[in-house]
């Protein structure tokens, strides 16, 4: 298998259980996530050698997030230590007509305030086959930008590919600033992950949103194309999620690499049980697909179904294995009882 | 925002958890709701000042729903004290197939056993722009029903306008009993809030549910005009909720005043979370469009929309808030994420 | 109403709350299930004086087990005590794609290493209606396989209908030597219970699954009519489950008797609640309606509203009435709250 | 063993968790309790053939005691059914210095509107070994009074021993009604179970509580003494409970009886899990003594120890085996984990 | 009653359930604290218009708070709102021999970076026959240590007694800086609650515990004294915990005023549920007392024994009646159940 | 810091939540535990390499033990996969008189039908620094006490320390069986620990328990020399548990090495929040104490004080760090907060 290094934050999550509201549960269930940590606990539990890298406050509440990501096998043993907080998202899961909420807690954070420096890139990356980050910790503060565009920047000098999940977060960064960063950054980018509204509203290739609302998929071949002109991708994954209601969702992936596209299929997926992570989960599911050498339809396959899976699993973490993301890709979404 | 009076009955709730049985669990989900007291609720999360007024025993369980009264923003300054219970509902919730089950234990109860003489009207609707109650309320004694139709001919007479939610309930009394209470109630009322069914089996208007089950949405505006002739109501509201089961109905409703209809948007509302106080929800925003001057339209809109979220809440009470409400009436019912 | 005897292993059940995974909860919810303990806990709520005949250790978990089956009035008076250890089964439960994970912990179970010769069958049929049994016990072990054969041929003798419910389990014995002893078995078995894959897999009857995948409902009538000849069969009932998700399902039965066939009313159920004992639930509607003289069509029509019914139901019992079963044969599916 | 009849109360006992103020949860633990149920669930937990006779309304909620009641194998064939509500009783558990409290909701349950002649006690005691009830019956209305009186009247002409627990409830009856009526009943019944204050308040034995607060152990014979001579009992149970605080009680007793005098072994019991049903934990290890034919200190021995075992049990019930009474009656009261 | 205005910081409390570990338990339990807005809420619960006055951020987590507080009674309305964050505090409650641990996360809270002019001060004292305050607000920064001093000069102008509670935090400020803060405060103060350390360690008056550990009980008085001649304080009450273990302590205070000198009773409190707000809960009895002009014993008994029950509640919040109080300094501690 | 290797099995542990009896609860508590492993995650836990080597089925129960181990940063590499099933323990907590209850349901694991040729110890061993073992392993099964047996023979050629806990459990084994097999393994023990018992049951060391019960501390040093003399120990520790109830413990131990003798400090534990894994938190001291070079006496009361520790954690492992302990020796017992 291979080794993976991500980076990025880790929050402490708070959620109400099922789908009270805030002001209806007096206990909050305690997870912890983040876009890359997700990604490296799905490559870990895929069997690879998946290292996080961050930086957490000395404090019980960050033991707990480390021995949590060390129990699913994900090595720990480049994370940082110092600040004075970890970052804190409360989230109030939806139903039916009703958005799922989420309420930021993550300023002056521990890896906000980071001094690139502290991370010696050139070790932290010795050996790896693959290096991974997402649009978020560009979005936290100069610092946490500026780490991640080393960190790329040195996986690209060692030949390491690199990919990105777009993951563009209004309540983090303006468009303007979040559009500047993110051009930069896709210079050091092997493999792009985002959605088309990405490719619009970040990297300026013209989809026709606002006059059509949601493009038709046939659009998604086209947009895939212009950003691989314009960017020089080695592929691009967009993905396409249908929200019927927060209960009820439509789910599916477009990738394009080597001149050449693929439609991932279409999952209707009802009930989610929770979509924070989705999309991590299908980065992961890419990442393992092409770091493993499969051919890009499977890779796809593989990434689409393990993210309909993950709508099933409550947290930020994907807890699937690989027998089971392949028993969905061979067809079996009936959810038959294995007995 | 408008000042407005609730009189009525507040129970215990009591519910074992999720889907569970009354003999499957060892605790049961304690809750405060009834009618007039989820309308206060609603209509103080929407920013108005709502007092709820209702006689409630000497004790910790009373005390914990004023507690929970006085949290949500409601005024229960006016609440009687006295009596020797109060009154409690135990709920089971179906799932599918399977229907709710209510055991109703509110015999005997403070507001039952409450002498007229002890409100003082005037005093208690001094400065209100609206009085709400409900066909429970008469329902549960003779005392209760003659101090609900006081309540109404003192706000008539003050000129505050009077909203009725007709709520027949067959296990508290009988339809006789209840057609003679509630035709002479309609002298009092302004806006009545009711189903078909209400319309043939209460007030003697035929439907003719009998014949053909569930009346197409065409005949409503019949009946609402059958009613205003009827009985002179200012405006008449009109709930349709389609049963598909326990965990998946259609919701909408009509409207009828000044001699035109309007048509709110039917939803489709799949998981329903708790159903319970979703005709109080409508009734509270009913009243909110009418008493913030809206439109007719528009003041259904936001009714229907409320409603239709207040199915994802559990409890009774519908904790939504305005900008919600309006985001919904706006047309994003997707649940997307906030983030 | 009859009196009932049913032979067969009951389990400690430990599954994760919810859609939680295994490694995702500090809790197990406990229940106790198995085939036929949940027909004999159907029948006892239907009404009936059903007897569970087993083999239990004597410890604290087995007392419990006892417990709950006496508290939902199953007569325990002839169940054994002796060896080792109770068995477990372990349930992860699915949710959308995802599937339901069964681990059984049940071998060395004392019902497993039972000797055929502790049950005095004259004895524990003496003044019985009806002997039903499942094709989970013969595969527990050659000892349990032969006392469940020595009870089917001693309730025979003494002219006491029998019932067998095929539930082939392939973790539990290989095909060869399910069909073996199935097909032994067959001979003393007035009613058997299974579905199309059971007549191909176990008895032989062609049905064209391998070319067709799922058969048509019309190919229904004729396996019956085929294992009716084979086997002499009083009646056959084949179950149809079409597994959309693990949280949607179709449900029906197909049911064959005197040289006529019967259809069942087909049921979509969404979102099931909890699957496990679906079929137990239709083996005992069956037994309730053909033990209490109903026609046949009625007969089904119970046992098949009454297993759509237990979809709704947490846990393997089917804790449902007469009258709720009768309710949903009379069209009320609804789910609309009874106040 | 001993067929034990029992007639009193069976109430919905309503909890917050844990020590919890009833403000402070969202849930509240459903269990069930009432003396003389107490006393027959700890009886067939002992080996007896325990009958409980009540009137119980016809609801799920009602049904549900019913079912946890035949779980512990309390006969409950004889329990009457009608009347509009059960009793409830709400219990917040203290801790240190802070005492429980109870709110009582039991006004109008099914037994306190009871119509004697429902009870055909001939019937109800035949074969019977025992009669027991408390004071608690006769104080719930004139109904109940005339019922209990009835059962011991009846049991006395039968030649079955009658024994009584005075459990005087001051939110219930007056003390000058609370006198006439056990007085009254004082003359069908052999064994008595109180405390001091019982034997000075109701019965008129003057023991100088008010000039020394707790009186010295050395009083109990004396006292016991002037109750077999006033009332002529066969004989007399004195319990002694000294509350230090909530969670730390000493306990004991004292037993006289043909004219000699026993005291028991006194324990301190810290912490205390639940001390509600202590004193009917009492009368069931008297009466199990007593039916089985101890001599009156081991009865007694036997009588202490699982009273004080129960302190230890959540609920009302005293979920105990002989087992574990005697191995506490014979020294062990050290806790050490049995493995 | 009283009109009570109290400023400070009401914090988010999470903590994991009984005496778990941070790392055991996937739900923290939620609730809300602080020095004095705990203060508020007794006082609320005593029957006094208490007012709490801080800065908070707008989003759900502090619109809970908010709605909390107004549950027990408490006017909210002169509450800030603005600012990025709500303070945190993790609490794991210790057992036996293992402390309590408390990790802060209330760094860049909403009142930290409060600018002091915001508070308009001669407003929101208007009328209020009280002011408390304690010394964790100046500890959060500069701003909040302006604007308590600020609160308390103008209350000294309004001729308002103000109240303050030392709680040296040493996680949130040196003790020079505390020192050079508390003393400034001190002229503005009428009613000082601390402990004998804070005297040595804040304010300079020498005690001895160096040399001595714990100091006798016969110092406090001298102690007193001297805080009273260097200060001119109205008077000076000084707490006395002795902690034997985390389940465990004796609990006294003693209280000087007038040139006496006054001994509140010690209690054993075993177990404690929750020691935290034991201070804030004396602080709020003994302003209850002065504030409806009790003589100084019996405001201090009333004091002692509030905060005594205070470690038998769950929560930051003393949730007892006045008349719970009262019995406890009438002497009854000892936990019997009231029925 | 050290590495270690223990060897033993790790069950599954299900326990009904607080104080509750197995009837009383719908679910049970999941954890994981067993002798060896608990000490292999105490010393994770003070810092050191620590492996644990056992057997495991390949099913996601087992998967999730070596999730929960490998979060605590035990090295769980050497873990052997194959068997049928995992040892389970369902374990009962007492309080007060009443004592907690084991049932096992352990036979057939994994580890006890090991075939010692799968474990190459010469590997495992390598670059150990300490081996650590105890006497339930041998008692599992011929195979388990055979590999228990090679590994402490491998560490001893190997140089390695081995320590050794007696912990004889009698519903594993016979007294007759379990002498033959310790004796015989005492040859390859450096560190004995047990309990006087032990000495006089086990091996052969006359303590006199039978004449005069619990024996003085003064007879320890004797004992201990006696076993140093006969088998030869390098240090020989002794604990003392004094078991007032099963919620009040006394605590200490004796250590002897190198002809002295050192007596720890004695703790009373008030409450037990859980004592299984008591022994084991001691053993893990003791080990860290020699393994990091302390004195004898400093070894000692580093495990003394960490095993006082243990009984207020929940589960098995002792989830304490080096400083908590620290803390506890230099005196702080008080479990004042820490903020």
């Amino acid at each position: 298998m291979a080794k993976i290094v991500a980076f990025g934050e880790i929050m402490l999550r708070l959620s109400p259980p099922g789908h009270l509201r805030f002001s209806q549960s007096p206990v909050l269930e305690q997870a912890f996530g983040g876009g890359e940590a997700n990604v490296a606990v799905s490559l870990a539990g895929f069997g690879h050698q998946a290292a996080f890298v961050t930086r957490l406050p000395k404090n019980d509440i960050a033991e707990n997030a480390i021995r949590q990501l060390r129990g699913h096998g994900v090595d720990t043993s480049a994370i940082l230590r110092g600040g004075e907080r970890m970052g804190i998202y409360f989230l109030e899961a939806g139903a039916a007509q009703r958005a799922s909420h989420v309420v930021y807690d993550r300023a002056h954070s521990a890896i906000a305030e980071i001094d690139p420096a502290e991370l010696d890139w050139p070790r932290l990356l010795a050996g790896a086959d693959w290096f991974h980050f997402t649009g978020i910790t560009p979005a936290l503060s100069e610092g946490a930008a500026r780490a991640a565009e080393e960190g790329a920047t040195c996986a690209r000098r060692l030949g390491i590919p690199v990919s990105f999940d777009v993951n563009y977060r209004r309540k983090l960064w303006s468009l303007e600033r979040a559009r500047e960063v993110m051009v930069r950054l896709a210079a050091h980018v092997d493999y792009l992950i985002g959605g088309v509204e990405d490719a619009e509203n970040i990297y300026g290739v013209e989809v026709g949103l606002a006059a059509s609302g949601r493009p038709d998929l046939a659009l998604y071949p086209g947009v895939a194309e212009r950003l691989v002109q314009k960017f020089g991708f080695q592929g691009v994954a967009l993905t396409r999620r249908e929200s019927h209601s927060a209960s009820h969702n439509g789910w599916s992936a477009f990738y394009a690499t080597g001149g050449k596209g693929y439609f991932g299929r279409a999952y209707e997926i009802h009930p989610i049980v929770d979509r924070v992570g989705g999309g991590d989960s299908f980065s992961a599911g890419l990442i393992h697909g092409l770091a493993t050498g499969r051919d890009p339809q499977a890779a796809l396959d593989f990434a689409v179904a393990a993210s309909c899976l993950k709508h099933s699993i409550a947290g930020d973490f994907n807890l699937v294995s690989v027998a089971e993301v392949e028993a969905l890709v061979g067809g079996d979404g009936s959810g038959r009882v294995q007995r």
